[in-house]
């Protein structure tokens, strides 16, 4: 019988907000794989397992340690933040895979910040949408660039990740200016910050006060399309039914 | 106190593939209102609950009836599949949420199919993505058109919603053929049915062999960018690490 490797995606972070079935994959694991942040994460209950982590930037190296640990005989649960497969190690995985033919991964889905984020400001992209990464570590500014452009030229409501970091902390200011060349300033706009953990900050602004906010790497932004609207606090993309 | 409406986002079917906070919102409810295929594929622990559903088309009906039973009272979760800010009744709910305004919402996020369907499928997704619903019920044809030839030209990886139903069963063919005008006929695609449910299929293909396949209300589809690769019965959207 082969190995096999649960890739779990946690969700935001609470517990509640996993599936029954990350939590099940968690349980029947002797060894969980993570991120630091992640690891910390997890709660009291998963303490009596092997917890293992490698730092940031050393993604290779942990999905080659969820192989090695697998090839022990061991049970290997790889957790991401959000959903495995939305900008997490799902694919790297595979890719990492090929070495290892005896092991098979199966992901299990989670929660990404597009929905948990939107949770917490109304229906921000309850039509159309695209999720876009501003982390420019392994993808050139230019695709990036692009694919803002493509987005506001599609008239797509946006889920931005990775809006800024300490080495790019004027990421947000750009992206809103490339959207601001066929976009009106006014257009509704939101951004959530820490995302089912403390301090939990949701606001909805117009694309011009955007540009101005600052935001962190644990804030998901979300820009309206041309039918989104702000009611109070919330940020609603409408579908199109007659009311 | 304000009254509260649950919106409750169940993923795909299974209840394992739940939140623990969405099976919770559930349990502390007294009616859970839904559309009809949905409240049956609620467990039998559920039973005992009052349970309401609208046919479909009747959305506006399946909403004013949630604020008319917690205008009793009641503690009322509205059940959507998959997210339910995501092609779901939250944006309608704070639409016909203006009429009542002693009633509040909280939104609880749930697995979309973008997610779950990308899990059997491998990691399509991995990298910038849209999500695009075919189903011209509410929107014009030429929206969606607009919107498949801005997600081609950015060169997203795309899930596709609703890609048939009895009224519309070439519409999957139409989108490929938007796409073939500017995506090459080989690019890696896939398509799942039935996820989290009985006969649940993932297979992976050419975005030419999907123009060819038939697919069901039940489908999601998937196509790569230009970075995706299938291996295997796997589709994959890679990150761009080097490994």
């Amino acid at each position: 019988m082969k190995n096999k490797i649960y890739i779990v995606g946690m969700g935001p972070g609470k517990e509640e907000m996993m599936t029954v079935e990350a939590i099940r994959a968690l349980e029947q694991s002797d060894v969980i794989i993570g991120y630091t942040v992640y690891i910390k994460l997890l709660g009291e209950r998963f303490s009596e397992k092997e917890l293992r982590s490698t730092p940031m930037r050393q993604e290779k190296e942990r999905c080659v340690l969820c192989y090695e640990e697998a090839a022990k005989g061991k049970q290997v649960a790889l957790i991401c933040s959000g959903d495995a497969g939305i900008y997490g190690l799902a694919s790297l995985m595979y890719e990492v895979g090929a070495d290892y033919p005896e092991t098979e991964l199966e992901v299990i889905a989670g929660v990404t910040a597009a929905s948990s984020g939107a949770a917490l400001l109304g229906a921000p992209l309850n039509h159309d949408f695209c999720v876009i990464s501003l982390s420019d570590l392994l993808t050139p500014w230019e695709q990036i660039e692009k694919r803002l452009r493509a987005a506001a030229q599609g008239d797509f409501a946006i889920a931005i990740y990775n809006p800024s970091s300490r080495h790019r902390p004027d990421y947000l200011q750009r992206a809103c200016d490339i959207l601001l060349d066929s976009v009106e300033e006014t257009r509704p706009c939101g951004y959530v910050e820490n995302i089912g953990r403390e301090n939990t900050v949701a606001e909805v602004c117009t694309l011009k006060e955007l540009r101005e906010r600052e935001v962190t790497m644990f804030t998901t932004v979300f820009i309206g399309n041309s039918q989104s609207a702000a009611a109070g606090n919330k940020l609603i993309t409408k579908r199109g039914y007659r009311i």
